[in-house]
């Protein structure tokens, strides 16, 4: 008996970059065919997403491009941000903090350097129980010997000791990518959850090795530490969550002397999810993995009646890429991940 | 007291791809301003180079496209290497065998998979004295934990076995990559050399993680493996000689969805090397590296009289490209190393 039909609530997505302008436009529609109904936005815009009147407003764009999406909105942790602010935000419904390393990944050169300057936030963010999400690489520093396949590993200290002075915290490690993350994870307490991609299901070290649509940070790494991501949602550890980091760049930006990082997966998050889950046993973890474990961490009401997507086994092409017209009025397209491959699972439309 | 000027003779690159037809000779001619006067060109062309008649006719080819360079051919090992087209290729002067590992690079879809078939070969090699030059890494396997980051170490067993049956074939390990590496071929006897790149000394795994100018295989690996490749030039070990596996490809053959592997290094040799070699205080040892361990393996004849390069400590800017006409009559370009960077040494025009 094999299953060729799957029923299950809208997925929820605790990572995904929406970025602004004309790219915005173009990428956040697409969230109504992806089965995805809940989207926690990153801030990494330009300028950063630091309060929150920037939040609500960049909340009002992105509901008028996706109405029946519901967004979860975020602040970006930097200096002006302060235990006030927190308060304020949280009145307001923005629900977590995202920090990243300074320098690291996209738009990061207003990261943090070290996290006890932080304290008085993270102090009210406990107070009023908002989620501080923690990009988890230490800059690269070869006199250190710290370099990207190994920056997360380093960062995890800081974790630990993060949750140790904030026990009551609730902090999500974004997109892992190590075996060392998972195990770091699962030895914390229940206030400390994990997101992981779509494509750290899927990619190790060699598929991103020339091949800059596979490039993103922080990179795949081993065939080891697939495997430890791979196990942990196939075990169904509740504190593992789904998290895209869907992040779109126009194909010209990738295909570069330096490419841009990120891997585009929002168009077809829960086809992706499906095919890459059951090409390792862990199919019917799908629904867990993708629609509970992250609402259940995050405080979220049960999902509201009706909300159903149906996966049916029918292979479906991923597009060669997604075009749109850039704020030049230039002709642009972002290549979504595994462009042109077939998946075996696609949504049923209605 | 700093030095500024510098004589020594031309170099010996005992790793060069040069390529074929429009490519060939877009890129031969670059080695008279290179500094380098001795080319160990590798036979991975397409149909790759198999037979003495083959590597004699390409041969005559470099030959005209740069008269005053001493080309070193090899012939790519493969099923229909006799231990008689060894001896006839000795006798007309071939002066290696090169082994490619299925699939690992460019044009390798002809290697071997295991060595055990070519003992006659090698049997053969080993009493006319033809060197062996090994890329050495295992194809990435995800199941067996297998990938770009640690496929040279688990390569060097092979090397190790090697060694171990013919004690008396020269081999070199080519390009290598890690401090694994390094110490493998210390430990091994006076027969076993090992090249190592430009690009290799100055690169990690961050600096083509999104730069596909940067990408080549063996990739570059961690900050402590650059560490020991400096550390086995700066020592002055006999046994390690400069091999550039300089790889010219068409710039739109990098930048690309998927990346063609390799970084060129041709144009510049000796510049790149005094200004990487004199960042880690190694300048002492470029003659050593680059003009006499090589020739000293190779039992190659001392320099001719009048053979010298001088190099002064004044800046020159690597060229953002290199233009030329393909087989097709398009216009195309290669991107050098370091394109647009300023090199600290360069080479004085007689």
């Amino acid at each position: 008996m094999s299953v060729t039909t799957l029923t299950l609530p809208h997925a929820d997505d605790f990572h995904v970059h929406l970025r602004q302008g004309a790219l915005m436009r173009a990428v956040t529609p697409l969230l109504n065919g992806s089965g995805v109904a809940t989207a926690y936005v990153m801030p990494n815009l330009k300028p950063p997403v630091t309060s929150t009147e920037q939040a609500l407003a960049y909340k009002a764009e992105l509901q008028q491009l996706a109405p029946e999406v519901n967004f979860l909105m975020t602040l970006y942790l930097s200096p002006e941000l302060t235990p006030d602010e927190i308060r304020k935000a949280a009145k307001a419904g923005i629900a977590g903090v995202k920090s990243y390393p300074r320098g690291v990944t996209t738009n990061s050169d207003s990261g943090i350097e070290s996290y006890t300057a932080y304290y008085d936030v993270f102090r009210a963010m406990e107070e009023v129980d908002m989620v501080l999400n923690l990009h988890g690489e230490i800059p690269s520093d070869a006199e250190e010997g710290v370099c990207v396949m190994n920056a997360e590993e380093r960062f995890l200290k800081h974790l630990q000791e993060l949750h140790r002075d904030f026990p009551k915290l609730r902090i999500v490690l974004e997109h892992a990518t190590t075996k060392a993350a998972v195990e770091m994870v699962k030895s914390l307490g229940p206030t400390v959850g994990c997101s992981i991609t779509v494509h750290h299901l899927s990619l190790i070290v060699d598929d991103w090795a020339g091949c800059c649509h596979h490039f993103c940070k922080p990179v795949a790494k081993y065939p080891h530490d697939r495997a430890a991501l791979q196990a942990v949602v196939k075990e169904g550890h509740p504190r593992f969550l789904l998290g895209t980091d869907s992040a779109p760049h126009p194909r010209h930006a990738k295909e570069a002397s330096t490419s841009v990082a990120g891997v585009f997966t929002t168009p077809l998050v829960l086809p992706y999810l499906a095919t890459i889950l059951e090409s390792f046993g862990a199919l019917d973890r799908l629904p867990q993995f993708a629609c509970q474990n992250g609402r259940a961490f995050y405080k979220l009401p049960a999902h509201p009646q009706g909300s159903v997507v149906t996966l049916v086994k029918e292979p479906v092409s991923v597009p060669a890429e997604y075009k749109f017209m850039d704020d030049e009025g230039q002709e642009r397209s972002v290549v979504p991940f595994m462009a042109g491959k077939s998946l075996t699972w696609s949504i049923k439309q209605h």
